[in-house]
């Protein structure tokens, strides 16, 4: 049985919704352990008492040499003591990045992690990264994010030969700014990829590529646009709809539909991205996850650790990138 | 009368859209003049004979410099020359900013002009600059995007004392990546700029400030996601509403409510983005552009030239920003 490591103090409703996900993932077959402060209700899961604990406001590096014991920390140590197979958090990012460079490290050959995220696109899922690990990148950093992009999908998305674009502003090779023109060239000349060219910004959600390559900044910007618009997008059509009496009554004839694509657009429904290039599966939930999300989050966890992701990156990793 | 020189040959569809959206801004009391090749039927609006015509695909400086007689770069040249008092194209983008980089050339005090595009945000229109004429930036260029936003927010969208924030993945000082983290501690100590800190991707559409600031790159990036989640969203909803006969009923009923969105968010509605910071105005229409985007960005360049947007740039520029 898979083993996940979860902090139950991680993210907005911490620790109610976490504990609740973490129960409805534990009742699906997984081996969940809960990481917290002494005496939290855990409705019958097994507890690892922590002490201290991180928050949204925290200095990721001070924080994690800070607090060693917090439950954010110790669930990341958990894994890298083997007493976990994948840890879940849905606290700080930066804090879930500092502890997993720190404690779990990184993989022979990886320069930097990213943060990989699945991005619900018509044409299927699609893979963004990095989308928010690493601010500043440079050109090299991008040409491996288009070789983990491309594990990721193929073992995770079961795609066959992942197809792989850059974000940019421009499809011609030549647009872009410098970062994105060096790396288009680096990723390009690598044949182990199956480079489509650059991807522009109205393509994410149509379904640009298997996998989309991009700096952590912009990556970061792009997916919280695209989940800021579709929320507005879809509350502004409920508010209108609500204005008149045919449209209120239209709006309940649709509102199966609204329903379905709310939930296709929700990130709970995705639960989490993968931070990938570390020694140890790590999962990093929405900061506001409800339980739904806590558990997909889980799932989304053990289903990386199933298929070996950690293994195949570093198998692949080494041989496919030139350090 | 506003004179506004207009590229007939600029946009996907050109020029028999270009000409209809002339003539309804002709209609409007605009001074229109086309610039497009000779025994183009105008339909009676003034033409002005060029040769040559540049292409989305040419290389921008180059082509400008090769084709000085082509339409974009002739309508560009009859601000410059006064014989208009803006231009109007739905062309080569790069190249409108290469044409008026080269012959209405940088207002003094100006490192880089900007595109500002108004977004239809919920609270009310914000601007978003740049939206793609540099794709690198320097910390210096974000301050005076700051600048040129704020006279754009005064001037042409009436806001008092216009709020801007810089686009960013984290609202706290420290978090950004280089370029963010230095334009923030310029911008914040600029008593001029009525600075709110840093705006999140996931605010563009609810209204994050009067003005946001970010490089051209991220900026392209944004806008092209913003318009592409939208348009996809709005099919996907029209789709699954076809596809049961009670979400067809439903849809009859709520079509009035999804023509207003539609066209809310259209980027036709708002016509085109001003290119600022030169010594004479540009709008650049959608490649896209139907007969309505023409028109109104028609509109959009008469409306900038009455409200003295480059005299206002011109006046304040230099006093409000140390070069």
């Amino acid at each position: 049985m898979t083993r996940v490591a979860v902090d139950a103090l991680g993210g907005d409703n911490a620790p109610g919704e976490v504990i609740v996900g973490a129960r409805a993932a534990a009742a699906a077959g997984i081996d969940v352990t809960l990481f917290g402060p002494r005496g939290l209700d855990t409705h019958g899961l097994p507890l690892v008492e922590t002490t201290g604990e991180i928050d949204m406001a925290d200095k990721p590096a001070e924080a994690v040499r800070a607090k060693p014991d917090s439950s954010l920390v110790a669930a990341v140590r958990a894994v890298a003591d083997d007493e976990a197979d994948a840890v879940v958090s849905a606290g700080n990012t930066g804090a879930v990045l500092a502890a997993g460079l720190l404690h779990l490290r990184r993989l022979p050959g990886v320069l930097r992690p990213a943060i990989a995220v699945p991005i619900p696109a018509r044409q299927g899922p699609s893979v963004l990264l990095d989308a928010g690990a690493n601010a500043d990148a440079r050109p090299e950093h991008l040409l491996q994010f288009a070789h983990m992009g491309s594990v990721f999908s193929a073992e995770l998305l079961d795609v066959r030969r992942p197809e792989v674009r850059l974000l940019s502003i421009g499809e011609e090779e030549g647009k872009g700014n410098q970062l994105t023109v060096e790396a288009h060239r680096l990723i390009r000349d690598d044949e182990r990829i199956n480079f489509g060219g650059n991807a522009e910004g109205r393509d994410l959600l149509r379904g640009a590529a298997d996998v989309v390559v991009t700096d952590g900044f912009t990556g970061n910007i792009a997916l919280k646009l695209l989940e800021g618009t579709i929320k507005e997008l879809l509350a502004e059509l409920r508010e209108e709809i609500r204005a008149t009496a045919s449209g209120k009554l239209g709006g309940l004839l649709i509102r199966p539909t609204a329903r379905r694509m709310r939930k296709r657009f929700d990130p709970a429904t995705y639960g989490g991205a993968y931070l990938l290039g570390l020694r140890g599966l790590a999962v990093i939930a929405h900061g506001n996850s409800g339980a739904d999300a806590i558990a997909n989050a889980i799932k989304l966890a053990a289903r990386g650790v199933e298929h070996g992701v950690v293994d195949r990156l570093a198998e692949r990793l080494p041989e496919r990138v030139g350090v």
